[in-house]
């Protein structure tokens, strides 16, 4: 998928929520365990109840791993699945990957070859030959980490380095490399207070947003300060949605909540086009 | 492993080397590929071949995560059957994670339960709460990304903050997490100028130097300024081993390539205790 289809799928949806699939065997309705593949069933069933009111899915990596050859299996079922919405579904892989050149080639290789993400999240530490290869693939995004959600962000990306903070700096030398045809960024939704500020620096490129909801990040102030005329944010909610329930009514309740989550969502795309 | 085992075996075996399992199905030697699982046969024939002369083995997570399930399962093996060296090889998966808190757990689980890996490669940028949970484990080690061997790690990580430049804050914060029993750091082998000075930052921790051979790092200038009085350095080499040829003889000529490190690393580690 390309900028500019993602742009006309959040405008014909209205909504640009990403439902986190941070699928946890031990959070998952009990019921779905008799299945062969409780991961696969469970996302099978949440993204029937929600694809219509979400632009995206992002599986966090971690969780698939943790349970080794099954997880990745359920993995790839669930991208599997998701490839009948190819035109209005937008995929992330977090995987938070970023290493020497060669290595990100193979990175690259699994989430735009294997598993056909549409996207990828890549930690920015090692620098240009760490992202590059992820730039190789056409209609395919670098997601780069540049403020996170979590309480450790305060402890490097605010260094100030002479020319601005670290993640500031970061997102400055990232857009060197990348259009936004093939760059976003990470934008933790517990700095609100940073999203004027942070669009101001990359006016035209998309930014993920996590933290919202468990994280505690608050979407109305996000939104006021974060959206672009396009409208230039993903918004990624997981628990908040994918455990609204975890009785035999799960699905249904993550609907709701999702539903909720778009209908505010609603509103500022109409302001933006008003 | 714990720090004393490892130190006890650098000395039994007059060796600081890890071979890095980087191995790639299209680089190993053709008459292999008529085996079920390639991958493991390579790995088995070198880890035969080497087990004598290395401390430890690194598998690069990229290259089995590439190969989707039976990469995965490639790795679950050649685990398996470095478990029978358990107390004479450190094992180490360069997965380069980090994520919040909740997610760094689960990558943590399947490094060190699922895998049982003696340590993980683990990037800083998020801080604090993304490294702590591999911290929960006894006898595992974090390695901390401090200043890496690509041309990208002059982007972000020389950056001047006032109090020194980044990956120094990185190296001197980090210890503040963790004793020289959990942590050590990654310390790319293309910067030998940089050695005394980042020893003097950590005097007691270990670091883990890729960039030996192919990346074209000066072993002999890194030992002069990197070694401590225990030995304190882990010597990375992939490429220059693994595939010393792909012909028959490839386990042959990784053990003769092995060995010349092996004898240089006695001649430093007999300077040290002399």
């Amino acid at each position: 998928m390309n900028k500019s289809q993602l742009v006309s799928t959040i405008h014909k949806k209205q909504s640009f929520l990403c439902v986190g699939l941070d699928t946890d065997i031990n959070l998952i309705p009990k019921h779905l365990l008799q299945h062969a593949d409780p991961i696969f069933e469970f996302n099978k069933a949440i993204i029937d109840a929600t694809h219509d009111l979400a632009i995206g899915y992002k599986p966090n990596l971690a969780f698939y791993e943790s349970m080794g050859l099954k997880g990745w299996a359920s993995l790839e079922k669930t991208m599997d699945y998701l490839a009948q919405y190819k035109d209005s579904i937008f995929t992330i892989a977090d995987a938070k990957r970023g290493d020497i050149g060669n290595t990100s080639k193979m990175y690259a290789k699994t989430f735009f070859e294997h598993f056909n993400f549409d996207s990828v999240t890549v930690a920015p530490y090692m620098g240009e030959d760490s992202v590059t290869p992820f730039l190789g693939y056409k209609d395919k995004f670098v997601i780069l980490l540049g403020l996170t959600s979590n309480k450790g962000s305060s402890d490097f990306q605010f260094f100030e380095t002479g020319e601005g903070k670290l993640y500031e700096r970061v997102i400055k030398k990232a857009q060197e490399w990348a259009t936004p045809e093939q760059l976003m960024f990470v934008i933790g939704a517990t700095h609100p207070e940073e999203f004027k500020h942070i669009r101001a620096l990359a006016p035209d490129y998309f930014f993920l947003v996590p933290g919202v909801g468990a994280q505690g990040g608050d979407m109305e102030k996000i939104c006021e300060n974060g959206l672009n005329k396009e409208c230039g944010l993903i918004i990624n909610s997981a628990r908040q949605i994918i455990y609204a329930s975890n009785d035999e009514d799960f699905a249904d309740a993550a609907r709701a909540n999702a539903l909720s989550v778009q209908i505010q969502m609603s509103k500022y795309l109409n302001a933006l086009t008003a």
